[in-house]
This record gives C-alpha cells, structure tokens and sequence, in this order.
C-alpha cells in the first residue's frame, strides 16, 4: 500500500475509487487520531487485507470497500472469456469475504455489485457496471446514514447523557456513521447533551476514533474505561445508549457487535435504560435463524496483551502490558438479545427488533 | 525512594519493615510483571506517596503498610513531650489515611496499631509497641490469608473456569492474597481448572499482576479484554467468579472494590453463575451505613486515556493511546449490592452478604 495524502484533514470519504489507476482509497484507519493517512490498494487482494487489517472497519466502510474491492478485482481481468471471467469473480468475492467473516455487510455489498453486473452481456460490460455499482452503493451509505441521523435525533432530548461503544461513526461508514448519526443531527438541531465513550478495549476504537470524530464535531464527551459503565448506570448518570452493529438477524432481532456490546446492553435493561442500536440495511441478514450461528472471529492475542498508542516524541508504538508468560483469549464480538434491545434505529424509521421480520417488505 | 533490591526474585513479603533503618520496604508494583524492584520508603511522608502513586495496592497490603507507615513516623518523633507526640501521631495518621480515601483497611491496620501503642507510658514505650503492632498486624494478614484459601478451595472444582477482576493477590496483601487464595490452594490440592484473568482497565492490575501470580504458580489461565467476559458468560464457559474487595459494608453487605467489578456481578446474576468475594476481616466496614456513602476517588484521567507497558527493548513507556484533544472520567470504584453476591469469603468461614452483621461478633 502507499501513501498518498499526509497531514490533517476533514470531510473525507473513509472510501473511494480512483477509476484510471484502478486503485481503492481508504483512510488509514489504524494511525488515527493521532495521524490522518490515506492509502491505496492497487489489487483486491490488497483491499482484502486492509480490511482484515483493519486499515479500514466498521460495517458501511467494509461493506463499501468490499464492493469496490470486487469491481476493482473484475476491472483487473484481461481477456473476453466469460467462464474464465466468472471463475475469476468467484476468487474474488471469496478472498473479501473472508477478510471478515462475521461482517455480513461485506457480502451484501458484493451481492448487489454481482446482481448489478449480471447485466452486462460482456467482460467489458460487466466491468463497468461493477464498477458504477460500487460507487452507488457507497453514495447510497451515505444517504441511509443521513437518514438514520434524522430518526435517531429525536431520541436524544437537552441535558442527556449518551453512552456509546466502539466506533460507529462516520469512519466506520462512508460517512456520517450509524450510532453518532443521531448525535450529528442533534447537535445540528442545537441540542445540548454529553456523550460517555467507551474505549473499547482492546483495539480502543471508542477513545480512538469516535472520540476523534466528536471532538472534530465540537461535540461534548469523556473517553471512560469499558469497567466504569456500571457505576455511571448505577448513580442515573447514562440516558441512552447508542451503538451500532456488524450483523442485525432480521428474524430475531439479535445484534451482532463489537465484544463488550451484550455487557452494555445487560446494564443498561438492569437500570431502566433505553438501549438502540443504529444499523444501515445492509447490516440486516435475512438468512440466518439463530444468533449462536455468527461466527465470532478469535483475534490476535496482542490486541488483549497491549496497546497501541504514541509515545511523547509522537512516535507510534505497541506497548506489552500483560505479563509476558501468560497468553490471551480476544473474541473480536458478543451476540445482544432481541430482549435487551429497545429499539433498532435503520433510515427507514425506528423498530422494536422483534418487528424487523414483519417489516421486512419496508427494510429490503 | 530508593531501590535496594533488584532482579528476578519470588516469594518476598509485599511489604516489610526495616527497624535499623526506619524503612518501609515494597515491592514496587507498578513495575511487575516486566521488572522485580523493592523500594525503601525513608519517612512516613515517602510511605504514604507510595500508597497515592499505587507502588502498593491491594486492600491487605496498604493496610500493612499503613500500620508500618504509622510506626515508622511514630519512630521518627525525637524528644519526650507526650502531648507534642500525640500531635505527630495525629498528622502521621491523617496524611496515611488521605492517601487512598477509599480503602478502609489503612484505617483500620492504624486503629490497630493506635490501640496498641495506647498501652504505653512513655514516647518511647509507644515507638517500641508501635512496631511489634505493625509487624503482628502483618502476620495475621498472612494468616487470615490461608485461612480465605482454605475456606475458599471447597468451591473449586475439577474442570471449573474462574472468572477474577483486578489483583486481589498475594502482591493485594502482605502474601498469598484473597481472591487467588483460593484458587492457590486448590492447585496445592491437585484440582485441575482455568482462570479467565480480566485485564482491569485502566490500570490493568489484572493483565500485569494476577496474570503473573498465576503464572509463577503455574495456574492454567488467559488474560481477557474487559469487554469479553459477557460472551464467556453467555456461552456458559464461567462457573465461578471470584474477587476481592476494598470495603464491605457488614451492615448491608455492599462491597466496593475495583470499578467493574459491579458489571461482572450482574452478569453473573443473570447467568446464574456463583459470585463471590474474598476479604479479610480487616476490610470490613462495621460503621457505614449505605454503600453509596462510600467515597469513590477519581484518579487520573492519563490512565484511561493510554497505558503503561514495555517496548520491544525493554522499556518501560505510556503510550497515549486516546484522541489527544479528548478528557476522559476515571472513577477508581464500584459498590456491587448484596442481592448480586452470593457469598463472603472470609477466614471465618464463607458467609451470605446479609448475614454479615449478625455475625458480626464472630467476624470482628
């Protein structure tokens, strides 16, 4: 991957397409905050592994880099043979699917670009079509966040204490985010309120990139532990919770997230709290029938054994926390029941998660 | 502070006295697991910083520090005015206590000692008295200690996965610990179980401390994100929690001890996994009346916002791990209510959280 843009900046797409180097563009996503980089990725083999990793994350980015990904993929084929063509298509849908396996978005994304290019009667043809495919799904993320925006800002009223998790903001879509779109709303409608950001540990995207996007915002916030939560629903200082979701079971209503999400929602159901989850479409599996069934990706011990952060001269570096003979079990995700659930926060209006099924016709 | 002792060592008392010198002599735990250091703290003064800055922590062992810290600034006193001593005693003993406001057991372990040295005629009788307090009160830790274990191993079975949260460890104590207690002598025993170790963000006392206790004492374990034990509940791969605590109420059975301890409590509650705590007696708090009177200190907001860990050479650095322009909230405590608890381990025996009080003739 190589650099292309250094230096501070704002109001980026977290994902693009350049069409005549035929090179995806994302934003480093691992550097921020301390460091605002975009790369690119020349070959979708490359875009697969920035999303393994995680150069980009969250559910609209990845879905988006996926599509991209895969019409970057079908544009690096040379020849008119169509078998060959579709053998090739096959190799690489497959090689960015598993970058993430318990991410549906990425699969959808890709279903869309296929269905999309199934209208080309040749390789030239099909080309094209995945690749203005793929620049309609991303211009579409970003009108589905904006939608989500004005939903969810009703629910947070003046004076209110909001809780989030991990990061779903406009970085870990094309833009404008899922869980901090109600947040950008609220805030452009003048209300005042406070936002408690999980860090998030162990890769910290609540103290890294959310709290970046609120403070970039204006918005006001702390950064607390994952661990301290609890004692703020215990004194009635958390109103709401908002987070976002990697998979949403549209027959259960069950929330795929980032681990430490189900520990939130149990505290919050304890203390009387409203708990939404803010989702895009795409994050919706129709298919599967039980939560237990998401597969949980097992990642890196060295996320949970240190940390990444900048040391005083600014320099980026992993610090080894744990002691060093022992090792770690780092699940990357946790499953939120329907039942701890208040409501499911999607651009075409709020749901309890149990009605997802019945509203299906409206959310596909 | 100076260091007296360095380099790999095992089986040192967490704090000693030196009566020759006037010396208070810790090991310097913020250093673990990376680097084995005893520091000698020369006056009361020092001996209370290191209680502040945490190069001792954990209920038992800033008890017996304390008590050491108020012999030795009681040692300290030159001359023979009784009321002049008496002056000294008092802002010895208030600057000991101002130094973790929280903890109940530096109070205590200074009644104790007060108790003593009352028994004395002259300035110097109390010195004497003073000390042999200090070191006997150290002595019961110890004991009290393996009495908890003793008491504590029946709960451990062959196979058993034990959740802990933060160091209530030997390193928690002057040796042995309340949490691990039991979990020490059930390996002494020859059961065969796990233990899933939480980091304990943000000091990570867990991933650094109790990680390495089980480690030097060969116990089957992993380090885990804070976040991940509600998946582990969920999955039912916990059977057992156990913790300890820096104050608990023996009128309510309230228990305060290292925020997120509260959270872990009403998972377990709701997966109806055994929760309990491990305590000396010397942590009991007969006078408070309800746990939300307890105060909880607000430590420093640069340890949510990054780490302390070690390079790759070696080093020992904080990385900042947070957006820079971001201020975080750090409470240092949580109080779990009696309804979470299912039982006290103390060395008296294993007792319900609401069964504290009525005990309490046995228990004091």
């Amino acid at each position: 991957m190589k650099v292309t843009v250094q230096g501070p900046a704002r109001h980026f797409r977290t994902v693009t397409y350049d069409t005549t180097a035929n090179e995806v563009r994302l934003i480093e996503q691992r550097l921020l905050p301390h460091s605002f980089k975009i790369v690119a990725t020349k070959t979708f083999t490359e875009t697969a592994r920035a999303i393994s990793d995680m150069v980009v994350r969250g559910a609209g980015a990845i879905g988006a880099t996926a599509a991209y990904g895969l019409a970057q993929g079908a544009a690096s084929f040379r020849g008119k043979d169509m078998a060959r063509f579709k053998r090739h298509l096959q190799h690489v849908h497959h090689t960015l699917k598993a970058a993430r396996p318990t991410a549906v978005d990425p699969v959808n994304a890709m279903d869309e670009v296929m269905r999309v290019m199934c209208k080309g009667h040749t390789v030239e043809e099909k080309q094209a079509l995945g690749i203005a495919a793929a620049e309609e799904f991303a211009n579409e993320d970003v009108a589905h966040c904006e939608a989500i925006g004005r939903h969810g800002a009703a629910l947070i009223k003046d004076g209110m204490n909001v809780l989030t998790h991990c990061n779903a903001g406009w970085l870990a879509f094309v833009d404008i985010g899922s869980a901090t779109a109600p947040m950008f709303e609220a805030q452009r409608l003048g209300r005042k309120f406070h936002v408690f950001c999980d860090e998030t540990r162990p890769r910290c995207q609540g103290a890294t990139l959310t709290a970046w996007e609120l403070a970039q915002q204006g918005i006001s916030h702390q950064v607390i532990a994952d661990n301290a939560a609890g004692l703020l629903f215990e004194r009635g200082e958390i109103d709401l919770v908002i987070v976002g979701s990697d998979r949403t079971l549209g027959r259960t209503g069950e929330v795929a997230n980032k681990i430490g999400t189900y520990t939130k929602a149990v505290l919050a159901h304890r203390h009387d709290v409203p708990f939404y989850v803010a989702i895009p479409l795409s994050t919706i599996d129709w298919n599967l029938k039980r939560g237990r069934d998401i597969p949980i990706e097992e990642r890196s011990e060295n996320e949970v054994l240190g940390a990444w952060g900048v040391l005083k001269n600014g320099q980026r570096e992993y610090v080894r926390v744990a002691n060093p003979t022992s090792t770690a079990f780092n699940p990357g995700f946790d499953v939120t029941p329907a039942e701890l659930i208040t409501g499911i926060i999607t651009p075409k209006g709020i749901f309890a998660p149990k009605d997802l099924w019945r509203k299906r016709e409206l959310l596909t």
